[in-house]
């Protein structure tokens, strides 16, 4: 009933980790993650971290970068460009979002990294190979982690009406395509939609991926669909305690969905799992 | 109730012409196009000339390379190039599909042109500048044809249904992206799509683009419904001449909908109009 991201997520670490040891076994180098942040976002810097621990995990060469959030664009793309240029690194990994100054030139920026290096496959060109479904594209780490979420939890995409719930171009957009190329009907739906609750109970298979918190009601869910939810909403609970929500309702979802991802340790691990699975790839073209 | 394609393609046409020749009062040099035909197809000749025509109309320098259809990918892809390095063309169009033996390496052939002439906006770097809806982006013509008659029909897109039906490359998927974008709530159908009927019914505008002869049928449309018919298929009539009719079946849909484009006469006259304004963008910018 729950979908277990925590426990899939470690599968693939675990498959990972066993093609890489393998792969090296034939004295080729490790796999090399840099990953870059810029400024001192608390929320950025818990990412990091994890990425980093994942890595070591597994056996990837981890190597960091740390900008003040006053750095230039040009102190910034020439990070990138060492990176680049250098034969140990398979992979760049900019952590977004940029801090306010940067931010208006998030994807000039993302523009710099090679092709042959780009784990999170946000680079222009890339997403043009995603457009065009290219044997070469490296499909971006949530998108890619939910279809693996999906394909792994056993359920089947051909004909079914999947709802994808926000737009964005880190999400939204392109697993609608991914959804699409897998056969399933896909509606794309957003702030301007008109009625959502009746998209909502429309759908064999719901993502959500607005962050808004639980601003999916779980009664609009249709009994026996699939619910992924890419939400992760730092709310206060009525205990005045922090706590980390989705963008459905989840308790509610849960006795309608079939299937649900629980936020935390849904979509989020899987995230992580999917970086190092491209950046892996990466790493065996080179 | 009639989308006259052809009209508002005039317009355009009109439009642009004015637009050149008003540039063109401070010396500029006139706007190029290329045009590259690989084999003998009687339609791709027949579209050739149209747009060579238009061209002409406008006051756009047409230029020409016939290549056989036995011609090497090298061959192709040298005319490319020389036409990539000469001042005098500012958009280059490879007219498809091209012969079956090159067919699979059309990607790989496109991306071949200068994305500063990429006057079909079908380039891998291009594409993805269309999912980032980047405004450096060339719209490829048959979307953005749709979406000008859309605008030019005054049909307001913003919290609208739309069903888009056929995932392809050129028309599909980037004119669902180009739908999201402009607010509608975009679902996009194909061949695996389990009921058809039950989609269309609930659209309030309908754009196919399937390549079947009056796939859809006209009583699925929802009364009041705005129907894009993107196909051009020949078939026979029963008197045994040929004739071209569209994705959907045109008399029966034409009694639901408030607006339809016919087929003659509906986008296909929109598409040339819309190489024609990329093109001049291409040479504003050059």
């Amino acid at each position: 009933m729950i979908i277990d991201g925590q426990k899939i997520a470690q599968e693939i670490k675990n498959e990972l980790k066993l093609e890489i040891e393998n792969l090296r076994a034939g004295s080729k180098r490790a796999p090399g993650l840099a990953v870059i942040l810029v400024g001192d976002d608390p929320a950025s810097q818990f990412y990091v971290a994890k990425k980093q621990s994942a890595c070591a995990e597994l056996g990837i060469e981890s190597f960091k970068t740390v900008l003040g959030a006053d750095c230039t664009k040009e102190q910034l793309i020439s990070v990138i460009n060492s990176y680049n240029s250098d034969n140990s690194v398979d992979g760049i990994l900019l952590q977004l979002p940029l801090p306010t100054p940067l931010k208006p030139f998030t994807q000039e920026i993302l523009d710099t990294i090679s092709e042959h290096k780009d784990a999170d496959g946000l680079t222009t060109l890339n997403l043009g190979k995603v457009l065009l479904d290219s044997p070469s594209a490296i499909f971006p780490c949530t998108p890619k982690g939910c279809m693996e979420l999906l394909k792994r939890s056993g359920v089947a995409l051909s004909g079914k009406r999947v709802l994808v719930i926000g737009r964005s171009l880190l999400v939204g957009k392109p697993v609608a395509l991914m959804l699409s190329n897998a056969n399933a009907t896909v509606t794309l739906a957003h702030s301007q939609t008109q009625n959502l609750a009746l998209e909502v109970a429309q759908a064999d298979i719901v993502l959500a991926a607005i962050g808004k918190p639980e601003a999916i009601l779980g009664k609009w869910i249709k009994p026996g669909a699939v619910v992924i939810d890419v939400g992760i909403n730092p709310v206060l609970s009525s205990d005045g305690t922090k706590k980390i929500v989705g963008d459905v309702e989840f308790l509610e979802a849960s006795q309608q969905a079939s299937l649900i991802t629980p936020v935390p340790g849904g979509v989020g691990p899987m995230t992580v799992a999917m970086l190092l699975k491209n950046t892996t790839e990466l790493w065996k073209r080179a």
